[in-house]
């Protein structure tokens, strides 16, 4: 019991003895929807310089047979170069990590409809252990293995993108819930009123304010509610075909434009709405942001806001530091740690 | 890793020799506002029936040494009739559970202003080993350990009475986060718009909604937007004084009144929003919902407007068991796992 908690303020970190620390190079995969990346991720990286080695990606085959030959030849190509003692495999979708199976949507990844025993199947082809695991799981575990959360016994973290993504570790551990469904963090509600649809089908879904549709949102109701010299001039200056999108926010915004400013403004507090229900549950010593448009945070901003909204103002905010790869790294540790 | 994820719509029940069974008679003790309740928890209870014997109660005394010198009496008293092995103490507040010091407020209690070290003060009077813990922390465990959520991996409670107060378990332990800040789920915001400020200060707390006091606004609300004709007959019906209180809105709602009603259902919708939040979060297999106002909580009605928030729908929604005595029976079982 007594290791669960920690003092006030003063949270102990994590051990390094007790974490996973990579002992044999691993592969580690990252499956999106348009790309596959793979790397060998290496245990004896020099501290603070990347931890994988020889990345090869692939564009994502729509046909299941296809997909499984592109898998196992990037996996025996990166066998080639050195001693793999298994693979990460980190897949968009809701994964039975146990059994390396494949239980919710894919998404758009028709490929993986037909292949929902990925584990099984890339096992049969490579001779190798492997693991399958939710992708914004992999990318928060990887953070903390490797990235901006080490050290930290209780983390988040959130991926801003085309959705809102969430990994949780609990007292050095993967956290997954009772059956896999945990750290849907992005589909917890900021509003009763129903007053946006998610692209889940459920209402007013945080990933429907804070993610970069969402984002696009904000803006259309921002410019349609301006006066019409300012949404004119919006729009003139900033926008392809009167089309408000994420981009020309960023672009007014850069650009000191009222309006781009009131929208970033809005979505710095549409984040914090949702980040300071998440602490106040969980209680982290550390919550790490990533994702593509987490480069257009204001963590200063962000901090203050979430701060008014949680009750223990003892985390870091920190942006992530693995990029892309996080992914990867937390796959190929998640692929180890699975061989225990 | 393996045993902190288990099969999608089979949780497997956390095993019995795992948990915390308890070995030795142990007094646990409810700190409240207004009363104390003590009791000893005995571990030989046959299945089903009450854990806990000779209750006692004592008005809570608002000067510190009143205050300790009545705990004192009452675990000396219990004393002599049983080998107890420990006491377990339930107080609100944020408590650190290691060192049993309170830490945040103490809301309605002076006494404890002036106690924070609480587990040294009691020890030193009575000679047995103390463990302080937060009331909604207590509440959970008990009800996990011997209430409503034996069996369960991972859990949380939730008591809606004047506030919303909130524990978890997972994988078998309760969980405090880092700073012992975790589970505020009553502090999840549930609107982004500040449209009603909680009693802790912040905006559109889960609380300020799924309360009796948030319960009590809504029907304000309601009320003042209904025609002349029904308001005046609703306050004519159900009000002393025309004040809408929630034992108004309980009589309206079980009179069949159409204000009442939807008042209601208002209520439920509120819940449940944050129960959604929480379960895509947690993932748990079970929640329990207790509190002065449960009985009044449809649960089918809950769990139909839950599950349309909610990822997963394997989750069971049940009333909590111990009912006032939650507290005392989790503070208990805590207070000897605190030995191990």
């Amino acid at each position: 019991m007594k290791d669960t908690a920690i003092a006030k303020n003063n949270p102990q970190p994590f051990p390094m003895t007790e974490r996973t620390l990579l002992t044999q190079p691993t592969v580690g995969i990252d499956i999106g929807g348009t790309k596959i990346n793979a790397a060998i991720v290496v245990p004896d990286a020099p501290a603070g310089e990347d931890c994988w080695r020889s990345l090869l990606n692939a564009h994502t085959p729509a046909d299941s047979e296809t997909f499984l030959r592109t898998l196992s030849d990037m996996i025996n190509q990166l066998k080639q170069e050195s001693p793999i003692q298994a693979v990460g495999i980190a897949t968009a979708g809701v994964v039975d990590s146990i059994h390396g199976q494949i239980l919710g949507s894919t998404g758009n990844m028709p490929a993986l409809t037909h292949l929902r025993n990925l584990k099984e199947r890339v096992e049969a082809e490579v001779q190798l252990p492997v693991h399958v695991e939710n992708d914004a799981n992999a990318a928060a575990y990887g953070e903390w293995c490797y990235g901006a959360a080490q050290g930290a016994r209780n983390m988040f973290a959130i991926t801003l993108g085309t959705g809102v993504g969430m990994g949780i570790v609990f007292n050095g551990q993967m956290y997954r819930g009772s059956h896999f469904y945990a750290g849907e963090g992005g589909h917890i509600a900021i509003s009763y009123r129903r007053e946006r649809k998610c692209t889940c089908g459920r209402w007013d879904c945080w990933e429907a304010f804070a993610s970069g549709t969402g984002l696009q949102k904000t803006a259309e109701l921002a410019v349609e509610a301006a006066t019409e010299t300012a949404q004119a001039e919006f729009k003139a200056k900033y926008c392809t075909n009167e089309e408000v999108t994420t981009y020309a926010v960023i672009a007014a915004w850069k650009d000191g434009n009222p309006i781009g400013h009131q929208i970033m403004d809005e979505w710095h507090h549409h984040i914090a709405v949702g980040l300071g229900s998440l602490i106040n549950v969980m209680d982290p010593d550390m919550i790490v942001v990533g994702g593509g448009l987490a480069q257009f945070v204001n963590f200063d901003l962000l901090l203050e806001r979430t701060r008014e909204r949680s009750m223990s103002a003892a985390f870091n905010l920190v942006p992530a530091t693995l990029g892309n790869y996080a992914g990867i790294v937390g796959a190929a540790y998640l692929a180890q740690e699975a061989q225990r």
